[in-house]
């Protein structure tokens, strides 16, 4: 049996460029058996030509001319794997205006052009698959859309950056620091020399934002966003946590607070050990689905590296390869219909767990329960630390409390003397966030 | 825009017929919206039309007489959901020959004649869907056919049974016994009166023939599984399990050895703590696959249930009413190609958690090391647990042994009049097993 070829255009040849081509040599065999396809990467384009030649196979033609690559009737579909906002933007509206299906792994573009992609795509009848955008591995967006597809979705709760997760879990272990770790996870390779944007909470922020456009169908911006990183966290925080039985994650949530009311924020989180978002370690990343039909589910996997991206990648690309009909198919067409409303932060709900430093014991813990009760801010839990010299860290929980009572509450507390400051604030929980 | 309508014969009305027929009502409008076809229960088959009138709304044709609705140019789709093997098989295999599509929610008929069906779809240009099969709301099939479909999968670990997870949990709180778990799962609804199929493991061995088919492309039978349940399992066992580390699994295990040699079993596994296995709790499912490029990911969710299970089939419907064009797609499409040999169960290597009851304690330490020294199994760990008027239950965890070896160690120490007999074997650990 003759197979049909089809010949890929591979815009970026770095680490997740390598997986895809690792992957489609490694597994050829496999691939054309169940696709019935070859899928051969035909062109690639790269910044340094010489760089590039010892990453790809001699009868791949390199070229830092991407025009040419993307406008050559001779290439069926793009890859974009280069990252960054420009020229990715560009170039992948110019692979849909030809109408060539693309697949990314750019979560940066996708995030802030996607309702340009998808509109372009249904111009032009041709569609842009995004499966590596977010938690690599993982086969989120297909399961949100084709294997959910039965389900209104009404929230989900996402691990969505492998650095900050592989960091929550060393500072588990007694002793660690925040800044050694983050060392570690540089040296092991799971944190750029730059961590600021995995530590920052704007890269689960930028997934969050596709996550929300593919499970709401709205056009979700990094605006709708509220998000909060990690670098505030203290190892001594990680140890209260664990005592009053949880783990701290930095979670990335999408929720229908009331129909057609959404959230959707990114902050460290108290999740309750039996929750099973508390036991995703290191740099898996995971994302717990609710739906209405489904009920509670979760998938998790490795979020990031060449391999497990590639291999979401190269599911796109075999995605395309299983429509041998020239007419497409909805499966996986975007349109971002849904007319939504962003509940703004400050008036979404949790409970919050505070650590803080009291001067005077006695009097601060006198304060802090009657600034809380002026509030109808409820203690759920509390604990006294560590007293010398008449001075001790608090650590407790509350009820559900409003983020804006409890910032009123804080700015009240941060003004006694017998107070000496909030040293942490964390949201604690997964019902009412 | 007026929408294509998708007519759908209804092969039973039990819990999740009544499940399906309550999804594409309440999510009516987002189905429509998201696939551009309406889905439409036109025909429903049932044993007792009187019982039946109530559960289904007027509009739809009841009948007794399923070929009348096989055969009926008006249907577009057959949705079976009757379950048993006869005579699903029948009404099965004249849908396919009448070339319309079929989704089936039913484990036995499918693990006993999937290879029967997959060829007469593929005969007449149509195809079986199954992603209820498997786990309910948890999109495996779908996972494992097109968002892993770049990997060869090396392994998969599955919780594929909630009748007995639910009783596994249950089983760590002090004090619960065997008999008494099992009335709450099946008072809770559960566990069916007659509990045998779930105990026995012969409900995963059924769900391990079809994963096994979809993971390998292979046409694996119940006679290639080795199957065992937990009606041998004290609560005792779980609480010396989680004394060392573990918690008490029901898997079912599909894993390529060698290339080209498989092996299948379902047996309780001690799982260690640290491993995410270990914290799928209640009456939930959960898949841990290995695949050569994503590495390790985890899919988990209800597993059983109207609508967890009816979410399932009517995604397999939205796949179908996705494909617009009339030649189908390969995406779905399976053949069983591989060539695969089984090894033989006896032959497969585990670590071993045994239970053995000693007459005389210090002379029954010595002849249980020396025994299993004979047989040139290592011991890992020890514990002596309970002594009364010298006798004593002993604990222990073995390295690696093969099957075969550690029964004729077993049949040896059976026969020791210090060793009063083995109370318990239960496997330990994934990766070798």
């Amino acid at each position: 049996m003759k197979r049909k070829k089809i010949r890929i255009g591979l815009l970026g040849v770095g680490n997740v460029g390598c997986g895809v081509l690792e992957i489609l040599e490694n597994n050829q065999a496999l691939i054309a058996e169940r696709t019935g396809k070859f899928l051969v990467v035909t062109h690639a384009v790269v910044r340094n030509l010489e760089k590039a030649r010892s990453l790809v196979s001699s009868d791949v033609v390199l070229t830092t001319d991407a025009m040419s690559v993307l406008q050559n009737p001779e290439v069926d579909v793009i890859v974009e794997v280069m990252g960054g906002e420009y020229p990715a933007f560009d170039y992948i509206c110019e692979a849909l205006r030809q109408g060539k299906p693309v697949v990314t792994a750019n979560k940066e573009v996708l995030s802030k052009h996607k309702a340009t992609f998808f509109a372009l795509a249904k111009e032009n009848r041709t569609d842009i698959y995004f499966e590596a955008t977010v938690c690599g591995g993982i086969p989120l967006i297909r399961t949100m859309k084709v294997g959910f597809a039965a389900n209104r979705i009404n929230a989900f709760y996402g691990i969505l950056n492998g650095t900050t997760n592989f960091i929550l879990t060393k500072l588990e272990e007694p002793g660690s620091s925040f800044d050694a770790v983050v060392k570690e996870a540089q040296a092991l390779g799971f944190a750029e020399a730059d961590p600021s944007m995995d530590l920052s909470g704007l890269d689960s922020a930028y997934k969050l934002t596709i996550l929300g456009a593919v499970a709401f169908k709205a056009n979700v911006q990094l605006d709708d966003v509220y998000y909060e990183g990690i670098t505030a966290l203290e190892s001594s925080d990680v140890a209260y946590a664990k005592e009053l039985g949880y783990t701290i994650k930095l979670l990335g949530i999408g929720r229908e607070v009331r129909p057609g009311k959404m959230t959707f924020k990114v902050h460290p989180t108290l999740i309750p050990e039996d929750h099973p978002l508390a036991h995703v370690r290191d740099e898996f990343n995971a994302v717990f689905i609710v739906g209405n039909a489904v009920g509670e589910s979760m998938l998790s996997g490795r979020g990031a590296g060449g391999a497990p991206t590639g291999s979401a990648v190269v599911s796109d690309l075999m995605d395309i390869a299983f429509d041998e009909h020239p007419l497409g198919n909805k499966r996986n067409l975007e349109s971002l219909g849904a007319d939504i409303a962003i509940v703004p932060f400050s008036d979404t709900v949790s409970q919050f767990y505070l650590r803080l430093h009291a001067v005077d014991t006695h009097g601060a813990l006198a304060r802090i329960s009657s600034v809380l009760a002026e509030h109808q801010i409820g203690i759920s839990k509390i604990m006294q630390k560590d007293i010398v010299d008449n001075e001790a860290e608090i650590v407790l929980v509350t009820h559900l409390a409003v983020e804006s009572t409890m910032a009123a509450a804080i700015a009240m507390l941060e003004s006694e003397p017998a107070v000496g400051g909030i040293s942490a604030k964390i949201r604690v929980g997964l019902d009412e966030v």
